[in-house]
Protein backbone atom coordinates (compact mmCIF):
# COMPACT_ATOMS: atom_id res chain seq x y z
CA UNK A 1 0.00 0.00 0.00
CA UNK A 2 1.41 3.62 -0.99
CA UNK A 3 2.18 5.66 1.92
CA UNK A 4 0.25 8.94 2.02
CA UNK A 5 1.98 11.97 1.27
CA UNK A 6 1.68 14.54 3.67
CA UNK A 7 2.81 17.97 2.88
CA UNK A 8 5.36 18.17 5.15
CA UNK A 9 6.69 15.18 3.74
CA UNK A 10 7.18 17.68 0.53
CA UNK A 11 8.61 20.19 2.24
CA UNK A 12 11.26 17.64 3.54
CA UNK A 13 11.71 15.97 0.33
CA UNK A 14 12.39 19.54 -1.19
CA UNK A 15 15.11 20.50 1.53
CA UNK A 16 16.83 17.38 1.15
CA UNK A 17 16.79 18.63 -2.97
CA UNK A 18 18.54 21.79 -1.42
CA UNK A 19 20.86 19.77 0.31
CA UNK A 20 22.15 17.68 -2.59
CA UNK A 21 22.20 20.73 -5.24
CA UNK A 22 24.77 22.69 -2.31
CA UNK A 23 26.92 19.73 -1.77
CA UNK A 24 27.51 18.64 -5.59
CA UNK A 25 27.97 22.32 -6.24
CA UNK A 26 30.32 22.55 -3.11
CA UNK A 27 32.07 19.24 -4.66
CA UNK A 28 32.15 20.92 -7.66
CA UNK A 29 34.28 23.86 -6.20
CA UNK A 30 36.41 21.67 -4.91
CA UNK A 31 37.12 20.21 -8.10
CA UNK A 32 37.36 22.76 -10.19
CA UNK A 33 39.59 24.93 -8.03
CA UNK A 34 42.38 22.09 -7.32
CA UNK A 35 42.10 21.49 -11.45
CA UNK A 36 42.98 25.09 -12.49
CA UNK A 37 45.58 24.72 -10.11
CA UNK A 38 47.27 21.57 -11.52
CA UNK A 39 46.48 22.70 -14.88
CA UNK A 40 47.20 25.94 -14.19
CA UNK A 41 44.25 27.42 -15.60
CA UNK A 42 43.49 30.98 -14.28
CA UNK A 43 40.04 31.22 -15.74
CA UNK A 44 38.74 27.99 -13.93
CA UNK A 45 39.84 29.91 -10.85
CA UNK A 46 38.07 32.74 -11.16
CA UNK A 47 35.09 30.89 -12.43
CA UNK A 48 35.31 29.26 -7.97
CA UNK A 49 35.42 32.96 -7.28
CA UNK A 50 32.02 33.50 -9.22
CA UNK A 51 30.19 30.73 -8.25
CA UNK A 52 30.83 31.40 -4.52
CA UNK A 53 27.62 33.19 -4.02
CA UNK A 54 25.54 30.35 -5.26
CA UNK A 55 26.68 28.08 -3.02
CA UNK A 56 25.94 30.99 -0.19
CA UNK A 57 22.47 31.75 -1.17
CA UNK A 58 22.06 27.53 -0.53
CA UNK A 59 23.20 27.74 2.67
CA UNK A 60 20.44 30.99 3.43
CA UNK A 61 16.93 29.01 1.66
CA UNK A 62 18.50 26.28 3.35
CA UNK A 63 18.35 27.46 6.84
CA UNK A 64 15.27 29.44 6.01
CA UNK A 65 13.42 26.22 4.79
CA UNK A 66 14.60 24.17 8.25
CA UNK A 67 13.59 27.04 10.58
CA UNK A 68 10.06 27.39 8.78
CA UNK A 69 9.43 23.17 9.04
CA UNK A 70 10.26 23.75 12.68
CA UNK A 71 8.56 26.85 13.94
CA UNK A 72 5.24 25.71 11.82
CA UNK A 73 5.44 21.96 11.94
CA UNK A 74 6.78 21.28 15.17
CA UNK A 75 8.43 17.92 14.13
CA UNK A 76 9.29 15.32 16.62
CA UNK A 77 11.97 12.63 16.58
CA UNK A 78 13.74 11.55 13.71
CA UNK A 79 11.71 14.61 11.47
CA UNK A 80 13.84 16.76 14.07
CA UNK A 81 16.85 15.14 14.13
CA UNK A 82 16.84 15.31 9.62
CA UNK A 83 16.46 18.90 10.38
CA UNK A 84 18.35 20.23 12.86
CA UNK A 85 21.05 18.34 11.09
CA UNK A 86 20.10 19.93 8.19
CA UNK A 87 20.66 23.28 9.54
CA UNK A 88 24.46 21.80 10.58
CA UNK A 89 25.14 20.03 7.63
CA UNK A 90 24.35 23.18 5.15
CA UNK A 91 26.68 25.65 7.66
CA UNK A 92 29.61 22.56 6.97
CA UNK A 93 28.83 22.55 3.28
CA UNK A 94 29.17 26.44 3.09
CA UNK A 95 32.60 26.37 4.52
CA UNK A 96 33.78 23.83 2.30
CA UNK A 97 32.61 26.41 -0.48
CA UNK A 98 35.11 29.01 1.40
CA UNK A 99 38.00 26.74 1.30
CA UNK A 100 37.33 26.09 -2.47
CA UNK A 101 37.42 29.63 -2.93
CA UNK A 102 40.29 29.79 -0.53
CA UNK A 103 41.98 27.21 -2.81
CA UNK A 104 41.34 29.98 -6.13
CA UNK A 105 42.73 32.15 -4.44
CA UNK A 106 46.28 30.25 -3.97
CA UNK A 107 45.75 29.14 -7.26
CA UNK A 108 45.51 32.59 -8.85
CA UNK A 109 49.04 33.47 -7.16
CA UNK A 110 50.94 30.66 -7.84
CA UNK A 111 50.08 30.04 -11.45
CA UNK A 112 51.68 33.71 -11.63
CA UNK A 113 55.07 32.02 -10.79
CA UNK A 114 56.65 29.12 -12.86
CA UNK A 115 55.52 25.47 -11.79
CA UNK A 116 57.42 24.20 -8.59
CA UNK A 117 56.51 20.18 -8.95
CA UNK A 118 53.36 18.41 -11.00
CA UNK A 119 51.41 17.88 -8.39
CA UNK A 120 50.65 14.68 -7.70
CA UNK A 121 49.33 14.22 -3.74
CA UNK A 122 47.10 17.54 -3.87
CA UNK A 123 44.91 16.37 -6.74
CA UNK A 124 44.68 12.63 -4.58
CA UNK A 125 43.66 14.58 -1.43
CA UNK A 126 41.20 16.72 -3.05
CA UNK A 127 39.73 13.57 -4.96
CA UNK A 128 39.18 11.91 -1.80
CA UNK A 129 37.63 14.81 0.13
CA UNK A 130 35.31 15.40 -2.45
CA UNK A 131 34.13 11.22 -2.43
CA UNK A 132 33.54 12.39 1.36
CA UNK A 133 31.54 15.39 0.24
CA UNK A 134 29.43 13.30 -1.88
CA UNK A 135 29.14 9.62 0.15
CA UNK A 136 28.74 12.15 3.61
CA UNK A 137 25.95 13.64 1.68
CA UNK A 138 24.61 10.75 0.55
CA UNK A 139 24.23 9.27 3.97
CA UNK A 140 22.22 11.69 5.18
CA UNK A 141 19.73 11.73 2.54
CA UNK A 142 19.77 8.22 2.80
CA UNK A 143 19.91 7.26 6.78
CA UNK A 144 22.72 5.31 5.95
CA UNK A 145 25.04 5.18 9.41
CA UNK A 146 27.42 2.24 7.87
CA UNK A 147 28.20 4.63 4.63
CA UNK A 148 28.45 7.53 6.82
CA UNK A 149 31.25 5.76 9.22
CA UNK A 150 33.14 4.89 6.34
CA UNK A 151 33.39 8.69 5.37
CA UNK A 152 34.95 9.37 8.65
CA UNK A 153 37.11 6.80 8.65
CA UNK A 154 38.78 8.27 5.27
CA UNK A 155 39.56 11.31 6.98
CA UNK A 156 42.94 9.60 7.86
CA UNK A 157 44.16 9.46 4.72
CA UNK A 158 43.70 12.90 3.72
CA UNK A 159 45.50 13.60 7.61
CA UNK A 160 48.36 11.62 6.18
CA UNK A 161 48.50 12.90 2.67
CA UNK A 162 48.65 16.64 3.79
CA UNK A 163 51.55 15.45 6.83
CA UNK A 164 53.53 13.89 3.33
CA UNK A 165 52.57 17.20 1.33
CA UNK A 166 53.79 19.06 4.33
CA UNK A 167 56.97 17.51 4.56
CA UNK A 168 58.39 17.57 1.29
CA UNK A 169 57.25 20.96 0.44
CA UNK A 170 59.32 21.97 3.89
CA UNK A 171 62.45 20.07 1.98
CA UNK A 172 61.85 21.86 -1.11
CA UNK A 173 61.98 25.23 0.60
CA UNK A 174 65.24 24.65 2.64
CA UNK A 175 66.97 22.77 -0.70
CA UNK A 176 66.22 26.00 -2.35
CA UNK A 177 64.79 29.18 -0.51
CA UNK A 178 63.76 30.10 -4.28
CA UNK A 179 60.58 28.24 -3.78
CA UNK A 180 59.61 29.54 -0.37
CA UNK A 181 56.67 31.87 -1.26
CA UNK A 182 55.17 28.69 -3.44
CA UNK A 183 55.89 26.11 -0.92
CA UNK A 184 54.08 27.92 1.25
CA UNK A 185 50.98 28.79 -1.39
CA UNK A 186 51.00 24.98 -1.52
CA UNK A 187 51.16 23.95 2.00
CA UNK A 188 47.78 26.26 2.49
CA UNK A 189 46.04 24.18 -0.17
CA UNK A 190 47.00 20.81 1.68
CA UNK A 191 45.37 22.87 4.51
CA UNK A 192 42.99 23.63 3.21
CA UNK A 193 41.99 20.09 1.67
CA UNK A 194 42.27 18.68 5.24
CA UNK A 195 39.84 20.77 6.37
CA UNK A 196 37.72 20.04 3.95
CA UNK A 197 37.64 16.52 4.35
CA UNK A 198 37.07 17.40 8.62
CA UNK A 199 34.04 19.29 7.23
CA UNK A 200 32.59 16.21 5.21
CA UNK A 201 33.93 14.23 8.45
CA UNK A 202 31.50 16.44 10.53
CA UNK A 203 28.32 15.84 8.35
CA UNK A 204 29.17 12.05 8.76
CA UNK A 205 29.38 12.45 12.35
CA UNK A 206 25.91 14.35 12.55
CA UNK A 207 24.34 11.85 10.16
CA UNK A 208 25.47 8.85 12.79
CA UNK A 209 23.96 11.13 15.66
CA UNK A 210 20.81 11.08 13.23
CA UNK A 211 20.32 7.97 12.86
CA UNK A 212 21.32 6.33 15.64
CA UNK A 213 19.94 9.11 17.88
CA UNK A 214 23.46 9.29 19.64
CA UNK A 215 26.60 11.60 19.59
CA UNK A 216 30.20 10.03 18.04
CA UNK A 217 31.30 13.59 17.83
CA UNK A 218 35.10 13.89 19.70
CA UNK A 219 35.53 10.27 20.24
CA UNK A 220 35.97 12.14 23.69
CA UNK A 221 38.77 10.34 26.08
CA UNK A 222 40.08 8.29 23.66
CA UNK A 223 41.32 11.05 20.95
CA UNK A 224 42.24 14.15 23.86
CA UNK A 225 44.64 11.37 25.36
CA UNK A 226 46.32 10.54 21.83
CA UNK A 227 46.95 13.97 20.65
CA UNK A 228 48.62 14.49 24.36
CA UNK A 229 50.37 11.28 23.77
CA UNK A 230 51.42 12.11 20.50
CA UNK A 231 52.90 15.27 21.44
CA UNK A 232 54.83 14.01 24.19
CA UNK A 233 52.57 15.41 27.31
CA UNK A 234 52.53 12.03 28.82
CA UNK B 1 5.27 42.91 38.62
CA UNK B 2 7.69 40.28 38.21
CA UNK B 3 7.33 37.90 35.47
CA UNK B 4 6.30 34.32 36.36
CA UNK B 5 9.61 32.12 35.77
CA UNK B 6 7.96 29.36 33.86
CA UNK B 7 9.92 25.93 34.42
CA UNK B 8 10.89 26.81 30.41
CA UNK B 9 12.69 29.72 31.13
CA UNK B 10 14.45 27.71 33.52
CA UNK B 11 15.71 25.65 30.76
CA UNK B 12 16.78 28.36 28.49
CA UNK B 13 18.85 30.13 31.62
CA UNK B 14 20.67 26.91 32.26
CA UNK B 15 21.34 26.74 28.05
CA UNK B 16 23.02 30.24 28.56
CA UNK B 17 25.01 29.23 31.36
CA UNK B 18 26.19 26.03 29.74
CA UNK B 19 26.88 28.32 26.27
CA UNK B 20 28.64 30.53 28.60
CA UNK B 21 31.02 28.43 30.60
CA UNK B 22 31.77 26.44 27.23
CA UNK B 23 32.82 30.25 25.86
CA UNK B 24 34.79 31.12 28.90
CA UNK B 25 36.86 28.29 28.45
CA UNK B 26 37.15 28.15 24.67
CA UNK B 27 38.36 31.99 25.86
CA UNK B 28 40.77 30.69 28.11
CA UNK B 29 42.35 27.63 25.90
CA UNK B 30 43.43 30.46 23.32
CA UNK B 31 44.84 32.91 26.40
CA UNK B 32 46.78 29.50 27.40
CA UNK B 33 47.84 27.94 23.82
CA UNK B 34 49.23 31.66 23.22
CA UNK B 35 50.92 31.98 26.46
CA UNK B 36 52.92 29.14 26.47
CA UNK B 37 53.76 29.85 23.05
CA UNK B 38 55.36 33.86 24.03
CA UNK B 39 56.55 32.28 27.11
CA UNK B 40 57.73 28.70 25.93
CA UNK B 41 56.11 26.82 28.79
CA UNK B 42 55.78 23.17 27.66
CA UNK B 43 53.62 22.65 30.05
CA UNK B 44 51.04 24.79 29.74
CA UNK B 45 50.40 24.09 25.99
CA UNK B 46 49.84 20.48 27.70
CA UNK B 47 47.60 22.02 29.87
CA UNK B 48 45.76 22.86 26.52
CA UNK B 49 45.43 19.87 25.13
CA UNK B 50 44.39 17.69 28.71
CA UNK B 51 41.46 20.23 28.98
CA UNK B 52 39.82 19.76 25.46
CA UNK B 53 37.82 17.14 26.38
CA UNK B 54 35.91 19.16 28.78
CA UNK B 55 35.00 21.57 25.48
CA UNK B 56 34.18 18.82 23.83
CA UNK B 57 31.86 17.47 26.38
CA UNK B 58 30.16 20.38 27.14
CA UNK B 59 29.28 21.03 23.59
CA UNK B 60 27.51 17.69 23.14
CA UNK B 61 25.53 18.85 26.73
CA UNK B 62 24.68 21.43 25.00
CA UNK B 63 23.79 19.89 21.79
CA UNK B 64 21.09 17.34 23.60
CA UNK B 65 19.92 20.25 25.62
CA UNK B 66 18.99 22.40 23.05
CA UNK B 67 17.44 19.48 20.96
CA UNK B 68 15.62 18.01 23.88
CA UNK B 69 14.47 22.04 24.18
CA UNK B 70 13.35 21.91 20.64
CA UNK B 71 11.14 18.00 20.88
CA UNK B 72 9.71 18.70 24.53
CA UNK B 73 8.64 22.68 24.58
CA UNK B 74 8.17 23.06 20.74
CA UNK B 75 9.26 26.40 21.20
CA UNK B 76 7.98 29.55 19.08
CA UNK B 77 9.43 32.45 17.11
CA UNK B 78 12.14 34.34 19.62
CA UNK B 79 12.74 30.96 21.83
CA UNK B 80 13.12 29.01 18.59
CA UNK B 81 15.62 30.94 17.07
CA UNK B 82 17.48 31.20 20.23
CA UNK B 83 17.81 27.37 20.80
CA UNK B 84 18.71 26.84 16.61
CA UNK B 85 21.60 29.84 17.68
CA UNK B 86 22.59 27.76 20.78
CA UNK B 87 23.43 24.59 18.52
CA UNK B 88 25.27 26.44 15.78
CA UNK B 89 27.20 28.45 18.29
CA UNK B 90 28.18 25.58 20.37
CA UNK B 91 29.94 23.98 17.21
CA UNK B 92 31.88 27.29 16.72
CA UNK B 93 33.20 27.15 20.37
CA UNK B 94 33.97 23.65 19.76
CA UNK B 95 35.86 24.26 16.60
CA UNK B 96 37.30 27.32 18.46
CA UNK B 97 38.65 24.79 21.35
CA UNK B 98 39.97 22.69 18.21
CA UNK B 99 42.31 25.56 17.24
CA UNK B 100 43.38 26.41 20.88
CA UNK B 101 44.81 22.59 20.43
CA UNK B 102 46.08 23.19 17.10
CA UNK B 103 48.84 26.26 18.44
CA UNK B 104 49.33 24.28 21.32
CA UNK B 105 50.75 21.90 19.30
CA UNK B 106 52.95 23.81 17.08
CA UNK B 107 53.93 25.75 20.45
CA UNK B 108 55.09 22.20 21.60
CA UNK B 109 56.82 21.78 18.32
CA UNK B 110 58.68 25.57 18.32
CA UNK B 111 59.68 25.10 21.83
CA UNK B 112 61.97 22.57 20.96
CA UNK B 113 64.24 25.09 19.39
CA UNK B 114 65.71 28.62 19.97
CA UNK B 115 63.18 31.44 19.33
CA UNK B 116 63.05 33.32 15.71
CA UNK B 117 61.85 36.36 17.33
CA UNK B 118 59.92 37.82 20.16
CA UNK B 119 56.32 37.71 19.70
CA UNK B 120 54.40 41.17 19.25
CA UNK B 121 51.50 40.72 16.53
CA UNK B 122 50.63 36.92 17.22
CA UNK B 123 49.71 37.82 20.62
CA UNK B 124 47.86 40.45 19.98
CA UNK B 125 45.86 38.39 17.67
CA UNK B 126 45.05 36.12 20.00
CA UNK B 127 43.98 39.65 22.33
CA UNK B 128 41.64 40.81 19.69
CA UNK B 129 39.85 36.74 19.29
CA UNK B 130 39.57 36.36 22.69
CA UNK B 131 37.75 39.37 22.88
CA UNK B 132 35.71 38.97 19.82
CA UNK B 133 34.82 35.48 21.30
CA UNK B 134 33.94 36.91 24.45
CA UNK B 135 32.11 39.89 23.43
CA UNK B 136 29.83 37.40 20.85
CA UNK B 137 28.84 35.33 23.68
CA UNK B 138 27.72 38.83 25.48
CA UNK B 139 26.12 39.79 22.71
CA UNK B 140 24.20 36.14 22.57
CA UNK B 141 23.24 36.36 26.01
CA UNK B 142 21.84 39.97 25.81
CA UNK B 143 20.59 39.54 22.69
CA UNK B 144 22.53 42.51 21.59
CA UNK B 145 22.54 43.25 17.95
CA UNK B 146 24.69 46.16 17.97
CA UNK B 147 27.67 43.90 19.96
CA UNK B 148 27.01 41.34 17.43
CA UNK B 149 27.72 43.68 15.11
CA UNK B 150 31.03 45.52 16.47
CA UNK B 151 32.48 42.04 16.90
CA UNK B 152 32.27 41.17 12.87
CA UNK B 153 33.85 44.53 12.15
CA UNK B 154 36.96 43.52 14.32
CA UNK B 155 37.66 40.95 11.99
CA UNK B 156 39.11 42.77 9.46
CA UNK B 157 41.76 43.88 12.04
CA UNK B 158 42.84 39.65 12.59
CA UNK B 159 42.75 39.36 8.77
CA UNK B 160 45.10 42.33 8.65
CA UNK B 161 47.69 41.25 11.39
CA UNK B 162 47.43 37.85 9.92
CA UNK B 163 48.55 39.06 6.59
CA UNK B 164 51.74 40.87 8.13
CA UNK B 165 52.96 37.99 10.88
CA UNK B 166 52.79 35.96 7.29
CA UNK B 167 54.84 38.26 5.01
CA UNK B 168 57.08 39.09 7.96
CA UNK B 169 57.55 35.17 8.33
CA UNK B 170 58.00 34.69 4.18
CA UNK B 171 60.85 37.57 4.78
CA UNK B 172 62.68 35.53 7.43
CA UNK B 173 62.44 32.32 5.71
CA UNK B 174 63.86 34.00 2.47
CA UNK B 175 66.77 35.51 4.44
CA UNK B 176 67.67 32.78 6.39
CA UNK B 177 66.72 29.35 5.47
CA UNK B 178 67.28 27.46 8.81
CA UNK B 179 64.22 29.97 10.02
CA UNK B 180 61.90 27.82 7.64
CA UNK B 181 60.38 24.87 9.82
CA UNK B 182 60.02 27.37 12.40
CA UNK B 183 58.53 30.08 10.02
CA UNK B 184 56.25 27.66 8.92
CA UNK B 185 54.76 26.43 12.06
CA UNK B 186 54.13 30.56 13.30
CA UNK B 187 52.30 31.20 10.13
CA UNK B 188 49.86 28.26 10.99
CA UNK B 189 49.47 29.60 14.20
CA UNK B 190 48.50 33.03 12.37
CA UNK B 191 45.97 30.91 10.59
CA UNK B 192 44.52 29.35 13.75
CA UNK B 193 43.77 32.49 14.84
CA UNK B 194 42.31 33.93 12.22
CA UNK B 195 40.11 31.28 12.31
CA UNK B 196 38.94 31.93 15.65
CA UNK B 197 38.40 35.12 14.74
CA UNK B 198 35.87 33.07 11.93
CA UNK B 199 34.01 31.81 13.81
CA UNK B 200 33.48 34.52 16.65
CA UNK B 201 32.46 36.38 13.48
CA UNK B 202 30.03 33.59 12.86
CA UNK B 203 28.45 33.79 16.24
CA UNK B 204 27.97 37.34 15.82
CA UNK B 205 26.04 36.70 12.70
CA UNK B 206 24.27 34.65 14.21
CA UNK B 207 23.43 36.55 17.30
CA UNK B 208 22.24 39.22 14.65
CA UNK B 209 20.48 37.05 12.77
CA UNK B 210 18.45 35.89 15.73
CA UNK B 211 17.32 39.40 17.18
CA UNK B 212 16.71 40.69 14.29
CA UNK B 213 15.22 37.50 12.09
CA UNK B 214 17.02 37.72 9.39
CA UNK B 215 20.77 36.97 8.67
CA UNK B 216 23.69 39.04 7.40
CA UNK B 217 25.81 36.01 6.48
CA UNK B 218 28.26 36.33 3.79
CA UNK B 219 27.48 39.41 2.34
CA UNK B 220 26.30 37.94 -0.52
CA UNK B 221 26.96 40.25 -3.55
CA UNK B 222 29.60 42.17 -2.43
CA UNK B 223 31.70 40.14 -1.17
CA UNK B 224 32.06 37.64 -4.38
CA UNK B 225 32.60 40.80 -6.36
CA UNK B 226 35.09 41.66 -3.70
CA UNK B 227 37.43 38.69 -3.77
CA UNK B 228 36.91 38.55 -7.55
CA UNK B 229 38.25 42.10 -7.87
CA UNK B 230 41.50 41.46 -5.75
CA UNK B 231 42.48 38.55 -7.29
CA UNK B 232 42.13 40.65 -10.72
CA UNK B 233 39.17 38.05 -12.08
CA UNK B 234 37.14 41.05 -13.41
Amino acid sequence: MAKVERPFDEELKSLKEQLLEMASRAEEQIAQAVRGLKERKREMACEVLEKEQAVNQLDITIDENAMRLLALRQPMAADLRFITSALKISSDLERIGDLAVNIAERTIELIKHPQLKPLIDIPRMAEISQGMVRDAISAFIAGDADLARQVCERDDQVDQLNDQVFRELLTFMISDPSTITRAVDLILVGRHLERIADHATNIGEDVIYMVRGRTIKHHIEEQAVDIAKACGCK
